[in-house]
């Protein structure tokens, strides 16, 4: 082992050789610079399809849904708030790296090999993907880490549903990491290098993939069909609309804890959908249960998918009627749902439905009074049910290459990094 | 319900409304001629990434691989061969319209509306995405049938092999049906929608997603990763070779009975990998299982991928070594796997790693003598293991519009289609 030169085939391949250390902070401002700079790495000159990492927010909420998901929720197996902290450094730099289209390393695979490789190696020559990586923090974590007065109110455990019918394998968690890209591969090689760092120190308490999305961020787009065949959500967030983005998404000064400005709250929902069930449905009734047409997705008795809502129109208990922010005194989320089929249960039935992702500036004014109204009265609750579910306080961006995941929290400011670094002692 | 006229709506979104039966053969030959005509139905004259249906092999095999699988197994719930028949003539049907980009029936959603509804709606709007559809027949199928007589010898019953671990439920199946497309959300559609229309016929046993391809039959194309990083099956038969298809894929004249000539046969494993275990194997390790090295999967020894490989300069034990034709007597099966993440065990790690799918002229020669080998001696055993396995007689192509998936084997003749109708009393 050691080091294994071989430059005829680094030159093949396309990764430089400079050997910087994974997760240290003067790594992630390397790899930044090189990132800004004319350099000759023909893999990071190749920015085609990256979303940026740094920024005020974190990327995967805003951002144009991609078509692909992995999530996955961990538990925390260190009470060593130092140990934690470097993870959550390792991970800022190798999501940093990652969603650039790099791999973790720089050893990977032609340069200084490194024992164990220091990336899984399978998205090796795909492009960026649009991956964006998104972290949580779960109402758990806090208490493991004395830090319960930093817990924001936002961040209620979701109270219980009627029709709930919660799985613990597939509930919770005191961390969340949501990839998003367009190539799967992608997304999963970028979860499994995570918990690969991870190792130890936290552990994968479940993971979801989501195949196809169901919910745009793009304006003016068509929203993408459910495994119910149906367009949903049809009034998403773009991520363009500054205002509501700001009125309804993100975390503003005063609302909790200074370490939230600029973060978000993401709830998680597990929703299995009686596929057989809804399969034998009359057509008729299926477009009653939504208060849309199945074709082309307009409200009841519009012609188009975007055209307003006449919502006395529809039946009482229509799902579109029941959600429409006008029955609910102006809430509105951010969704960001992808469909899953895993396969087939015990019953020879698919195990597929809708995994529900939104975020929202608080959970107690945006997830929680919609979901009530909905678990009570919505027409769809006949053909659906939730099999799992978790909230997450998501932290604001990563502002450059000194910053990472969680610093604010874990540091006790948001905003001056070298008082932060230095309180911590690092 | 009954009749819905939308006529603006059809228009936007595309649909017809003749109102064609589903199933019966007339729909499926009045469907080959629109398709073939230039008609005015704008969803038809786009087929834009549609693959041939009719032909002398089932596309799915020689085609060059798409991107993403769904594939089901079925057990057969009804012992009436006529029924059987009418579903399988429905399948073919429904699988001609499909593969062509187009809702199972001429009413969705536009037109004559039908309850419930011909087809679920989920993949309305999406292009036909390269999607193929390739019917298997197990050996559990000619049994429930009184065809005992016209099950080939080549379709055999997997022995044991070394290590396997195989769960009953992700093993055998009467029937099966491999989706492959571009995008998931289509194959998907096509799976669910079949099993809708046999349900009370036929159950989905199981079923697989998969979420990468790790295999090409394109000439000269780089092979795809796998979740171990690596690529492997880099000699694979492109579809273009017709002298090695022929040789080692298509079943001939003589081979067995006459409905399996320009038929295969399909062997599918569900390999888990042991992602965690392999994750913490040094670089060097990981190149020594498989006799090649990971960045750009060149052989022991040389500098690209499609080099022949110098097998002695490998461990005995090496994965290429002992896979390779020339350690085998010639032994060249046709790879079609994809990488599959279906979430996380109870212990945390992925379930992960390879649903193998191998097409090959005779099982007998091909995936048994090839594994007795694997199992018994390649490195690799180490981090996988074999938990789902089946194996399939595949039949020829449907020819044309009269044809259906099947015929020749139901009706006892591969060649006169005349005949064959009315031997059965169609």
């Amino acid at each position: 082992m050691g080091e294994k030169v071989n430059p005829s085939r680094r030159s093949l391949i396309g990764w430089g050789g400079a050997g910087l250390a994974l997760g240290a902070a003067v790594a992630g401002g390397a790899v930044a610079m090189a990132e800004a700079g004319g350099d000759a790495d023909p893999v990071a000159a190749d920015t085609g399809g990256a979303v940026p990492f740094h920024g005020a927010h974190q990327a995967g909420i805003a951002t144009p849904v991609q078509d692909r998901l992995h999530f996955a929720a961990f538990d925390v197996k260190t009470d060593d708030r130092a140990e934690f902290v470097q993870l959550l450094k390792d991970w800022t730099a190798a999501a940093r790296r990652m969603t650039a289209g790099k791999a973790v390393g720089e050893g990977a695979y032609g340069g200084l090999a490194e024992a164990p490789p220091d990336d899984t190696g399978e998205a090796l020559g795909l492009k960026p993907s649009r991956l964006t990586l998104t972290i949580g923090f779960g109402p758990s974590l806090f208490g493991k880490f004395g830090l319960d007065g930093q817990r924001p109110a936002a961040l209620v455990d979701l109270p219980g549903f009627p029709g709930d019918n919660l799985d613990a394998a597939r509930t919770g968690g005191d961390l969340c990491v949501q990839a998003c890209a367009d190539d799967p591969q992608v997304a999963v090689h970028a979860i499994r290098n995570l918990a690969r760092i991870g190792f130890g120190k936290v552990a994968i308490r479940w993971s979801q993939l989501g195949f196809g999305k169901t919910s745009s961020t793009t304006p003016d787009a068509q929203t993408p069909r459910n495994l119910m065949g149906f367009k949903d959500g049809t009034r998403n967030i773009a991520g363009t609309e500054t205002d509501r983005l700001k009125k309804f998404v993100w975390s503003a000064d005063g609302d909790g804890p200074a370490w939230m400005s600029g973060g978000s709250y993401l709830v998680a929902r597990r929703i299995r959908m009686n596929i057989e069930t809804w399969d034998r449905t009359s057509l008729q009734e299926q477009e009653d249960v939504f208060g849309r047409d199945k074709g082309e997705g307009a409200p009841v008795g519009k012609a188009k998918e975007h055209d307003a809502p006449f919502l006395k129109a529809m039946k009482p208990d229509a799902h579109v009627r029941l959600a429409h922010p006008d029955s609910n005194g102006g809430i509105t989320i951010l969704r960001r749902g992808y469909s899953f089929t895993d396969g087939t249960d015990g019953l020879g039935r698919l195990d597929a439905g809708l995994f529900f992702l939104a975020y929202m500036r608080d959970v107690r004014k945006g997830f929680i009074p919609l979901q009530r109204r909905l678990s009570a009265s919505d027409a769809l609750n006949e053909y659906i049910q939730h099999v799992g579910s978790a909230v997450f306080a998501v932290p604001p961006g990563v502002r450059d290459t000194d910053d990472w995941w969680g610093r604010a929290l874990f540091s006790g400011s948001a905003k001056s990094s070298e008082s932060a670094e230095s309180a911590e002692g690092a």
